[in-house]
């Protein structure tokens, strides 16, 4: 079913003061998970609605606690979630980043005692808006395997990247694995085999059943103490052959750059019961180097050639970005997708609240 | 055969002193080389002294000329690399954004008009020797065929990241793609077969034939205009459904900060003849996020954590950096490997410089 956004809106923005955030702070919720599903990314979207309130039950999440910048330098901020959502931080510090990038040419920020902040992409988007190349990442809970390993330990760490072009911009925006397990949960929701070299069991073999899939994941990414066997492949594969420690070397560049530099858990301590994330930013200023409207145009040129490749019959060459912002602009008109479970549970959420639930 | 590291280096300090370098680059030049072979990676030692060579006579390297500044801010660098060798560029601007990260928290160097530059880690690795965290990036000749495409584009486009850890640094150090044309070359060297999904063909097969992969390459790496096919696939392999659109994506990153940010060569266009690379360098200050001694220590634990995970009866778990410091240690003992062609253009050389080789 679709569900017009500005009614989606309204909903989100309703619940999230039910539930105690501030004006401001439930306008952003709401705007994240909205902007998610326009663009198509619905893992991210209003279906992780439950899951916030959840959280915020057993006060994982404290809705009305304020991020705070700790130190700053002119190139660099470090950031506490203090516990609220990472959406709530990952804002502040982008817009502090956005600033300082502005006088000294780049800034980063780093944002400790966090939690999910939706796509890593929508901070992206905010150093775009303001002129600037951005970059984001997060890490995760645990459930992705290393190279030659039976057991999860990195996270899925996502990883996005926005520059300048037309029609739109060059959006790189996803987990550094193979496929993100919201990929594997919509295969084992409509009952699909898995289609590629995605998911291992404890012995390193090829998962192909979704549901199968699923339960490794479950287990991984919040079981403590058990033995716990298999998970999602690094980008590269199940075989060492076909590079997939550079995958590997991949998911632990952001493990250095969110937990281990924000003193706070890595993905694998995630299940420990703090489930503190942590995320990296960046912003630097492209005008720096050269005409911002050439650099655009650069790189606009650089993605028409590569779209326009010898390419395999019947297969199209998409750049990054080229997705989401063609179903942003269809989602804006039709209205966005929303999946039958996550119908039920908006309703449960806006009964229990006394909020309307959009038809 | 092996060469004693000391040997080997006064020997590239005579012959750079012949090509008309200036004592300090030539000892540089020499100290990335040397560095390359003790490290283990032939690929970007002493073996590539006979491209150089062929770059001078060309006039594509212009050996007197010296790298230069073009613009700063308190957080940026845009070098020109004056048609020089891209080594003395590149330590140059990695100088130069490590003051000021010590001052900013963070700084970012492009440069322009470069040419190779050695391995992308010797770069990070002066961060780390300043108590920094370092990021260097180069763009390549293209070699890279993109998600669905029968056609080289993108570069190898190495990507080289250090973080301080015991007891040895984090040092991840690579091609973004599944494997580098210089490790194609060794299997062929060696009339082995290609053992995984590494180059395909203008059909998109995979080749496993590892003297077909090298034509393949070396049609894609330096002919203009012609109607080339085939190259090295992006990571994640052959087919789209495991995730090679995001190796792709890593690729156009690096093009993106490279080739577009310098308004140099893209990958695609280094095959006109004129030959500039571009690259990208970043440090920034961990100290200013916590005491560095305990990120190093809880990067340390990591890494052990990882490296003692379930694995496959039989195989290791490696972390990014192990391989290249034990080489390291031991080729400082028992002299670098130099294969017979190597040799034999070391020789070449000697004798038309006037310069004794090594036993």
């Amino acid at each position: 079913m679709r569900i017009d956004s500005t009614k989606e809106r309204q909903y989100l923005e309703n619940v999230f003061a039910k539930l105690g955030f501030t004006d401001e702070g439930g306008k952003l919720l709401a705007d994240t998970l909205v902007d998610a599903d326009l663009r198509g990314i619905s893992s991210h979207g209003i279906q992780r609605l439950a899951w916030y309130q959840r959280m915020i039950k057993e006060g994982t999440i404290q809705p009305q606690n304020h991020a705070k910048i700790v130190r700053e330098l002119p190139g660099t901020v470090l950031v506490d979630a203090n516990q609220n959502m990472g959406q709530l931080a990952a804002v502040l510090g982008m817009k502090k980043i956005i600033e300082k990038a502005k006088k000294t040419g780049v800034a980063i920020a780093v944002i400790r005692n966090s939690n999910h902040f939706g796509t890593a992409g929508y901070y992206a988007r905010l150093a775009l808006k303001a002129g600037l190349v951005g970059i984001a990442l997060t890490n995760t809970r645990p459930l992705v395997v290393p190279t030659n390993a039976t057991q999860a330990f990195l996270g899925s760490n996502a990883f996005a990247f926005g520059f300048p072009a037309s029609p739109h911009p060059f959006m790189f925006d996803g987990a550094t694995c193979v496929v993100s397990g919201g990929k594997i949960q919509v295969h084992a929701k409509n009952g699909e085999n898995l289609p590629g070299e995605w998911a291992v069991d404890k012995k390193r073999q090829v998962v192909s059943n979704a549901a199968q899939a699923e339960d490794i994941l479950a287990t991984a990414a919040f079981t403590e103490g058990e033995q716990k066997g298999g998970g999602v492949l690094t980008l590269g594969g199940k075989d060492e052959v076909n590079g997939n420690y550079k995958g590997m070397g991949n998911s632990i560049v952001i493990e250095l750059l969110t937990g281990i530099l924000a003193q706070g858990s890595i993905s694998a301590d995630t299940v420990k019961g703090n489930h503190d994330f942590s995320q990296f930013l960046m912003a630097f200023d492209p005008a720096f180097f050269g005409d911002p409207a050439t650099l655009a145009a650069d790189a606009t040129e650089m993605f028409n050639r590569i779209r326009h490749l010898d390419h395999v019959p019947g297969r199209k060459i998409w750049i990054p970005g080229d997705r989401e912002y063609r179903l942003l602009a269809e989602n804006k008109t039709k209205g966005v997708l929303i999946d039958k479970k996550t119908y039920e549970e908006m309703q449960e959420i806006g009964q229990e609240l006394g909020v309307d639930v959009p038809d």
